[in-house]
């Protein structure tokens, strides 16, 4: 449930641009990582301070600053007044549950969206907020903790020679949002699998655990669309956008990443299917064999009901009945019983219920 | 049921801008406060008639009047007249089941909105009207009864020094509007967690009172959509909105409470997907404990039926029953008959019923 | 079934603007009542022929003829010809089957829509067709019957002094709207009190009647929202016509009618939705039910079924029993018997069946 | 099945403009009859080669040629070739399977609709498909099969002093449309009388014979929708149409039956709607009846366990039951069996399972 | 569901425009046919390198290449360098699991679309990716394996003559996507023989194979669905297209396969909703039957359990049993017996349980 709604309950009140953490914290202190680089050189390294990145901020070359770790207040507060970050803008970096959003402002683009991640210890999908704060010549990167999945970026940014480093700052703004989104396709693969394991499970048993299987995916894939949902439109804004921070050039590749971000929802929707599929085929499967396991059950009790019915009149005490005395009568009531028998089991046959 | 629809029947025929308070009554008198403020100074006071507000209406200072309780018709019309609010106004907010709406008139907007709090006694969530007049220099709110979320907007004007202050009446709105949003999110945290407590519970057992508690939630979540989707419109409207009373400066922080919205309405459909995603298992889980039960408490029945059978064959009382009188026939019954369990238990378990 | 679909075979290749009364036949011969008014002066009678309305056609009074009955051919053609109205719209207003319709024509405004009422005999919502053409300084409305809820309207028209006698057709078309939309929401409390009374029923008996009334309230509410929705559109068109006969003023007012009839419809909408969850309880009621009643007569069964396997045992007439001479057998066998009714309460117990 | 898909495979890969007829070979030879008409006169004649009908082509009188049957490939390529048909509307003419279209050539405009007729035999919907080609001064139809529902059209033809014999093609085209949408509403007129029929006979009794009832409906239904829908966007596209060959005053006949189409539509989605009700209301019908047998078999059975148990005990054949012995034993017995049989009905009772 | 997801996990971080074939590999090695043709004459080999085909590129003739095999990324390189296609496009065509779309670029435009066939051998619908660059003087076909269905395209070409022949490559285009989607109706056919197969099946018996029909078709149609949809806007924006490659003459064509594409679409629809309607039937047919059987059979039980208790009653030992000294009393007994199952038969008779 925590990944559904954030505790904001403090918030409250608060003046608009006051910021404060909302969600886990996932680190102990932020990092802070910069790459600064043109189409001839390229330089990277951590700083301790977002201090040592205002040079940065007024050269010709493009910089990328990564800062992982949402929950310092101040060192927000910092970054909001050295590269003049709107302070509405910052309380939505530091909301860990905002959903994906694009909005310009005049000096910057904020882009906003979710980097899934599988945790295959809990078998669940992981949430983490990641938020790009596009200038004319640098990019603010917000993750909420260390490790990401950028490092092909950071690859392609380091062999020189590659369209990434010639182009600006939207460029690489593109090329981040497409490994987040390419990420999505893995997450969909993994999910994928997992109905087809269902599919398997339940073509040959049908028990609880499936049915927990089947809830479990079922609101993964509610968080999932809840996640990805929202993107189109920020994709969509992004390669329609008409700002001066965005060329041309550019506009293609995020038609590119438009596409991917509409086929990931296709397949959550194709996915939310087969899954509603299968919990129907589960139910029928249920009720299936244990209309089976009852019909044969109680066909046995009623071949038997009749039989002990008749072993019960001659075990009546009276007197004068006078079969007890006759000769053949036990032979005669085995041949009776097995008529019986014989009878209602072909009757059963031929009413196919049996 | 109250909560759905007010009792309206008196109202047919009534020619419009007719003053007729709609719901019930919810305190003894109103109450009127007066907030009086620029940049520099500040003024406080509650009034007890709304003729005492007068004087304000025309300085230049920013004057918010807050009507406690709506019922008093006198009131009203009375402020309809030295406010100069239209008749259509005034009709709409005394009618306490009026949906969220937002209307520009010529000297001023009206918002109304639902103010929602979580009765904890009764485990509902518990709807107030909230009116805003939003005049050049005057804010007219009106709410159903004393008490409200209002009190760190409050703090915010006292303290000086703060954006609101030096803002203008479409500042002060935003401010109003913000907090009630928020609280929507207090709202949802509750949902929230009675959904995840339910999830919980019906994975332990799931019993008649956990269906009550799915269908109470439904039914809060279904009120609460009626209360919050018109929202959307209400505040997208005023973000748009062209009246000279709404500055530019305003509509950013507008839109950040638009995408609030957006989020709790996403929220709660996301909430009424995983409710309905918790009837089924509910169901499914009810039927599974039954089918088990039964298919139990059958298959014992059914073992037992033969045995029954062969013991009531040898209770006869026929003369003529060779078996009776032999030496061995008591024991090889008792093997038979364990013959017979041994047989069914292994073909139970080969048809995977045991 | 009456209630959707008229019988209109023998309208089947009719000319355009043939007239031809579809619908049943509700009163014996027609009722026209003429109200005559403007500012200073109001005149009001009734009326035996409409040849009797002409001379109120061409002064400038504003005149409201009132027709009960559309049954009558000729009366219909008349009013055509002598107020030069279109076949196609005189074809419409006999329709009673005709859903609610806006159509601007050159010389006047066609609006139609359905008055409701509750028949309490037969618990059921009666629709009734109501037509007005507005022209210039003449209104037309047509009923199928005597008996509506128009009399507050002729109050005001009578009191003087109010807007309504001052104000053109447009605003006596508003007045008479405003009261048939007003009229919905009793309808709407009504139907309110029964789901109400319903879930209240459920709670404590499920008989098959509380479905039959669910299926009934179901029925109600589909003929509702098609007697509704197109109303939207409707009142819609109506404020936003350009025609010169709708005056700029009287838009504000149907802007507020406008309003009324979305929170009819969503009203409707929750309702519907209220419905399906009250089926959805109603049938795990039943099945819950059903199933505890099931489940301990079962456990009653199982209990005694391997008890009277042991009496059977003992009843066996062999000659070599060798219990059946023992002293304490019978005793034992109590015993015996005890000690497994008291291992199957306990395994139920434990397993939570009981 | 063959209503929903017609067997195409034949088709692929040929060249556009192909004439192939698609579906079954409703009769033998085709028919063409001639109306040629103006204000003065008129003249109606059955020809046998379309060749008779050049001299109308270029004359200023208004020509409906129609011709029944569609499966001669040489007539239509010639009728193509007389009346500069483009090949693309003659291949979709002669498609029976084809849905509702409108299309605008240079010279003509193409309307396709269904006719539907009710074959009471095999209490089905029978379609045929309809096909206009209207030129600036004749009119050519297409039917399947001899028989159609335009005779009244015919009739007001030959009546003259009609508006149908004074207006152009566009008009006539007109009332063949609004004939064949009238025609719809005796359909829905028959579906509604089953419906309603039905619902009587679930109140009295549901048995598998409703179901299928049910099921043939829904699919009648569905096909319904499916022929009637894409005439929305038919006649909507005619009604604004700015060819040269629909006149304005045609507009507003249009504009009635496009309203005709709405109802038609919305009245399928009712009946839709009235008809899931009819499952649902079959289905707990049907579990409700089964479950109180259910209930009454297993108490009747559940009170009689006991009894056979206490009789089993003294059935045993112990040397050493005190109980054989005494003297009231029988009558006691008998006295226990009744007070069990009382607090078992007691129970039920009080439990309300009776 | 290797359809439904294609392995994409080695993306992730790839420049964009890097080749990389996503999907299984269908064939040894390419092979690449060409045509080049105008009015006058025509010319068709198979080439082994593209480079071949280069003198093609320039000539006024049209060029139709084809290329088997999307595996073989340095074919493709060389196609990209060679024809000068954006790599972004290269990229989109070598991914198998690319959906439809439609995209222009500077010099030629993309067209990509599902290529469907029916795999009778398991009873499944196969997909393969067909792709499209057409310039203005030639037309690349990209397919995943030997074997198409453009044979009659192919004939037609050659015949010569044809309206093909003289039109460009647009037309070349349209021909090409008219014969795939034609296709489309091959496999509609398939499943609406499978749907009616399985209705019949239905009516007559109901198995857990009827199940799995069921459930597989609606996978398949889930998948058609999912391969079908996007070409709505690919082949409506090809026609709508104001490319200076697309000639308006070909637009009318194009609106064509427009048309069959939405009618390919809704009969889609269709066939889910029937679809979901023979569950619907499976599931209450199923029911219907196990009601059935465990009805009479509970009925026999409930008729025998009484008479097995008067038999256990006159089974009992006791020393003081009147009854079982009379001389009547086997006789009455069995005639007791008699008057409780005619009770029986009769009371259940009356309340239509048999």
């Amino acid at each position: 449930m925590p990944k559904f709604i954030k505790k904001t309950s403090g918030r409250v009140g608060l003046p608009p641009g006051y910021l404060m953490h909302v969600g886990d914290r996932k680190m102990e202190t932020s990092r802070i990582r910069v790459f600064d680089y043109d189409e001839q050189q390229i330089q990277e390294k951590e700083v301790k301070s977002i201090r040592e990145c205002v040079p940065f901020r007024d050269t010709a070359t493009t910089t990328w600053i990564n800062i992982d770790g949402i929950h310092d207040m101040e060192l927000m507060a910092e970054v909001g007044t050295l590269f003049n970050v709107h302070p509405l803008a910052l309380e939505d970096i530091v909301d860990s549950g905002h959903p994906p959003k694009f909005e310009e402002y005049d000096d910057f683009i904020l882009i906003m969206m979710k980097m899934l991640n599988y945790d295959e210890a809990n078998d669940e999908i992981m949430a983490e907020q990641f938020s790009m704060v596009v200038g004319s010549n640098f990019i603010i990167t917000f993750q909420e903790r260390v490790g990401d999945v950028f490092e092909p970026v950071r690859g392609r940014l380091r062999a020189g020679r590659q369209r990434i480093r010639s182009s600006g700052t939207d460029y690489l703004a593109y090329a981040l949002i497409d490994v987040v989104v390419d990420r999505y396709f893995v997450i969909l693969e993994h999910l994928g699998d997992q109905i087809e394991a269902l599919e398997e499970e339940l073509e040959k048993e049908a028990s609880v655990e499936t049915l927990n299987k089947i809830r479990r995916l079922k609101r993964e894939l509610i968080f999932l669309r809840k996640s990805v949902w929202p993107l189109r439109e920020v994709v969509g804004g992004l390669e329609k956008s008409e700002s001066k921070l965005m060329k041309k050039t550019t506009a293609r590749f995020l038609r590119d990443v438009y596409e991917h971000t509409i086929q990931v929802i296709d397949t959550i929707e194709s996915f939310r299917d087969m899954l509603s599929g299968l919990l129907d085929i589960y139910l029928s499967t249920v009720s299936n064999r244990m209309n089976e396991v009852m019909k044969v059950l109680t066909i046995i009790a009623t071949i038997f009901i009749p039989l002990t019915f008749i072993a019960g009149i001659y075990g009546m005490n009276f007197q004068f009945m006078p079969e007890l005395a006759w000769r053949w009568s036990y032979p005669i009531v085995w041949g009776v019983m097995l008529a019986v028998v014989v009878f209602m089991v072909v009757y059963f046959r031929r009413k196919k219920w049996l």
